[in-house]
């Protein structure tokens, strides 16, 4: 695949088994979980800092682009080779140090999975709040680049709170060791939360020093009936405000969701009622008794309301397993239905009703060959709408459709300060809009940051923004 | 003092009460908390944004240097104007948005201080969790600018986790509006981030959407003498993962520091023993009856241990005051016996017993003019090392042996990878030694930075780091 010279340094530089050359290999690195068609001069699978440091010096000498890679699991094509790059898939540096109860952190290498990193810190009654569908493939670099969210962000917030060091490379093969373990280091400006969220379009993150939080034990689920989206909304602001119980998930969902989850993933639902929507609620207490008291409390107040008409807890774990399928399987079962375009965005938690009613009634003025199915995280914020081509309906119609419907959406976003991406990042799919949340002003200042980092524009390029003329 | 045609204009744009030109009023504006003397050409009191922007345009075009400036109690110089500069004074911008309480948000200007906020949102059962000594002339913006921290970072985290917008306006006039309130907005380089904690190097911070969480409720307060460092800090590891109560905050003193608050202040301590450290550890509940059983609990386990030696629960609010006036005596009781010298920084927690020891190790091998007292917040890793001048040593033995001390305290942070400064940020006082916590690399990218959003240099000069040759 051309460029030899440089093949032939890289491979005399790293271990045989740190490089994979195939054409087959080559292509299943260059993507990620959008399927974006990927190709790659080679994939490099160092398995440390210094190696990571060798790759990068040789890609600056011989200006050969980089695209840095974890588990892949992406949805807006940050991972994805298109050009013909460099692949530095960090999934081989997967040691994790150990635990210090003290300083409540854990330092890993970039490679690891999340669900890993909750599994080695539990035994020390900890957790790393950040949990994700894709815990099992996600790794740490890449929810870190991400700013990953996921179904506790209500309770936790987004990944860039509960990171305290990094260390990074820069396409100079430097190494930036930042802050390490200190929960107070006010020296300077914050590179960590720089490179947070930044797609590895700055540098490349080897480890990290996670921030962990005490292992929630007593926690109780429910599932409720709601009749009403706005007094849905009413409702999380009273409860989030509410002493007896902390909330940590706060996930709704459309019948049409419940309906699809139900047939086709063949589930029961502990509800019976039909309702326009349901939401799941998760809430920590600081121990059973008195936590089985106040949720039980606040039940019975919110079932006298009017809008909340029915309401269950789980008794079990099994229960409670049941109740979150119920959540958790709506990507797949609308997957088993057909084609699916998905839009992650959000809003500001109480102008989330207006922008759900503003979707509804445009799609009530067009007859679109899709339906939608409506779920999210209300808590943060975060409505995904998912849009499910009608079965008749030709790949034509659909694909038409979907961008008249992407269109209007962005636009109304645009127009109450919402975000085109709530998660994933900009990659390559959310380029084109990333002017609707982001201004003229901010985005010189991208390229200049960017240019500090990168002069060469060798790391992940074309990600977040365009290099400039 | 000179430069008429710049003030000329400046006036002729500003209304008359917007502008202060004394020699009393600029030398008041010109210092802050450290004291070091300061001088200004003239201080502008800015009431709204585009206020700010004439101000800074103007200042970029008669290339006049301007010091941002807030309640100026920062420790480190940071708003301290030393050669003449523009003070722009957030302080009458002072306006506070409707709390929204689904969004769990408020929009402020950046002169409110800590405390406005903190009463502004309580009736809403809210609060912003920073919560500092100086609340009552802190604003916003400079806890922002210096990512401040106080006594509840060992729940909360520091400043930066707890905003979620921000304006600023840049040197060219630019105004930067960045996130609003959105919880989730993955679009590229967190601005907001940055300018948390650049201490007005880089634009100046107009306004700033505050994060806000429950009000707690239910709170306990205990009193425990402890005669053995490193086990303190085993104690704090346990207790902060027990479920039954969330640890507000885990603040410790010498006995040396109990003496002397007891003596000048003439304040009593509900515990007789004498112990060579106390602790002083605030808890939350979500009800008051199972937070009383888990604290008494605790407290009955812990005192079963042998190394904590008494402890007593404060029984009423007095109770719970005269705790706290404990703990926030100590720096005034200090100041009245004598000439000081502070030392405000961290280290990770586990590494807090050693780095004392190291420097009591250090004390005992010198006959120095002064006493250290000793406290702090241990759950941050965050030791404040006082040192209060022998009553009959000379200011010059003093000041000789503090260098000494300084050095050495310095020298011992940078082997353990601690930092220099955990509050207040760097300033015009710490600049010498940003080096100890900062590599070149990082000190590099931050003059990138620098040149990024203020290209002719004229925002806060001389602060973190001096101007590139």
């Amino acid at each position: 695949m051309g460029n030899t010279p440089f093949l032939d340094k890289l491979s005399s530089t790293l271990a045989a088994d740190r490089l994979l050359t195939s054409l087959d290999e080559c292509t299943t690195f260059a993507t990620d979980w959008t399927k974006i068609p990927g190709r790659a001069i080679a994939v490099a699978l160092p398995r440390a800092t210094a190696e990571v440091q060798n790759i990068l010096r040789l890609c600056s000498e011989f200006e050969v682009a980089v695209v840095p890679s974890g588990g892949r699991t992406g949805l807006a094509g940050g991972a994805v080779a298109k050009k013909g790059e460099l692949v530095l898939s960090l999934s081989r540096m997967n040691h994790m140090g150990p635990v210090d109860a003290a300083g409540r952190n854990v330092r890993v290498q970039a490679g690891v999975t999340t669900q890993a990193v909750h599994e080695h810190v539990a035994p020390a009654e900890l957790t790393w709040p950040i949990d994700l569908a894709s815990k099992g493939s996600s790794t740490i670099g890449g929810n870190l680049s991400t700013n990953a969210g996921g179904v506790r962000v209500v309770h936790y917030g987004m990944t860039r709170k509960w990171v305290t060091g990094l260390q990074a490379v820069t396409m100079q093969g430097e190494v930036l060791e930042l802050n390490q373990d200190l929960q107070k280091n006010n020296t300077g400006y914050d590179l960590i939360q720089l490179l947070i969220g930044s797609e590895g379009t700055l540098a490349v993150i080897t480890e990290a020093t996670l921030r962990l939080v005490r292992r929630p034990q007593h926690v109780m689920t429910t599932l409720l009936a709601v009749n009403n989206l706005p007094r849905m909304i009413e409702l999380f602001a009273n409860a989030i405000r509410k002493t007896g119980f902390d909330i940590l998930a706060f996930e709704f969902f459309s019948s049409r969701c419940l309906e699809t989850v139900k047939q086709k993933l063949n589930r029961q639902c502990r509800l019976s009622v039909q309702s326009p929507y349901y939401l799941l609620v998760e809430m920590e207490g600081q121990d059973s008794a008195s936590l089985k008291t106040n949720v039980e409390d606040w039940l019975e107040e919110i079932l006298g309301s009017g809008f909340v008409i029915d309401g269950a807890i789980a008794e079990s774990s099994a229960d409670k397993k049941q109740f979150w399928s119920l959540r958790e399987g709506i990507t797949e079962s609308i997957a088993l239905s057909g084609p699916v375009k998905k839009y992650d965005v959000s809003v500001s938690v109480n102008k989330m009703a207006a922008l759900i009613a503003d979707v509804e009634s445009f799609l009530s003025s067009h007859n679109f060959h899709f339906d939608l199915y409506l779920f999210g995280h209300l808590g943060d914020g975060s409505p995904h709408f998912n849009l499910l081509k009608h079965s008749k309906a030709s790949a034509e119609d659909f694909e038409k459709d979907a961008t008249l419907f992407e269109s209007r959406l962005f636009e109304l976003l645009k127009n109450c300060s919402g975000s085109i991406s709530a998660e994933h990042g900009v990659g390559l799919l959310k380029k084109d809009w990333v002017t609707f949340s982001r201004s003229a002003a901010e985005l010189r200042l991208y390229h200049s940051i960017k240019d500090a980092f990168d002069p060469k524009g060798l790391l992940n390029p074309g990600k977040i923004v365009d290099p400039q003329k």
